[in-house]
């Protein structure tokens, strides 16, 4: 993994959002990369993970991270705040939203949340880049709703 | 109680709607007032409940019902599909949104869970059609977020 993908803007904000949840202090003497290695799943890690089991509170913890990252890049970006909202079973199956104003900036439905995380660094950022994307499209799209 | 509240369009689909859910038949000889009776909860039977408890599940499933209650009326009345997602912390807290297309149709934050209940039918009826109205209301506004 190099520096840049580190300095990558939604890989950033996804760093300080889990380092703010580290309210004692473990995390101080990691450095970035270490933070979110548990995102960082290849190949040979997801072969070694079962096809169904149900996920643990930490990796549906790390989902919550990583959407309410996605919602303060699009509230960076916008100057909307965003509001995620996140439903699990606990089978791993569920969904998520985030709301600005009265539109639906993101909307996934999510499945396998056991086997969630990312090949590496670049496509981790390419992930919450695309859905910010996403939503900032439709808040240019559907800007009365937004600020309703 | 009058026979007159148990016709109420919202009352009748929140019946319905908890029938819906009884795959074992248990309540197969209650009579509608009874199946929603858990929902009225009067001056006295409110004094008796504690200012502050975690809900039961019997309680948030409740809720959901109630939602999704709503979400079933805003569709007869629309054409349009409505989602629920609803988040509780087991402290009885959250939130519930119920999305249409990309608008965000219904937005409620709960609290005091454990207290979910309704002095009369009339008052019942009234709340759900309440926020049905407000949801019609927002379809109108922005259609095209509905549709999209």
């Amino acid at each position: 993994m190099s520096d840049d993908a580190m300095a990558q803007p939604f890989v950033k904000e996804l760093v300080n959002q889990v380092r703010a949840h580290d309210t004692f202090g473990a995390w101080g003497k990691k450095t970035d990369a270490e933070v979110i290695s548990p995102y960082i799943v290849d190949k040979e890690a997801r072969k070694a993970l079962p096809m169904m089991a149900n996920p643990d509170p930490d990796t549906i913890w790390r989902v919550e991270m990583f959407y309410n990252a996605v919602a303060l890049t699009i509230e960076r970006r916008s100057g909307l705040v965003a509001q995620p909202i996140m439903k699990m079973h606990h089978e791993g199956f569920g969904r998520v939203v985030l709301t600005v104003g009265r539109l639906v900036a993101v909307s996934k439905h999510l499945r396998d949340v056991h086997r969630f995380g990312f090949v590496d660094h670049a496509k981790l950022n390419e992930a919450g880049e695309k859905l910010v994307a996403e939503a900032v499209e439709l808040l240019e799209r559907f800007p009365e709703a937004a600020r309703a």
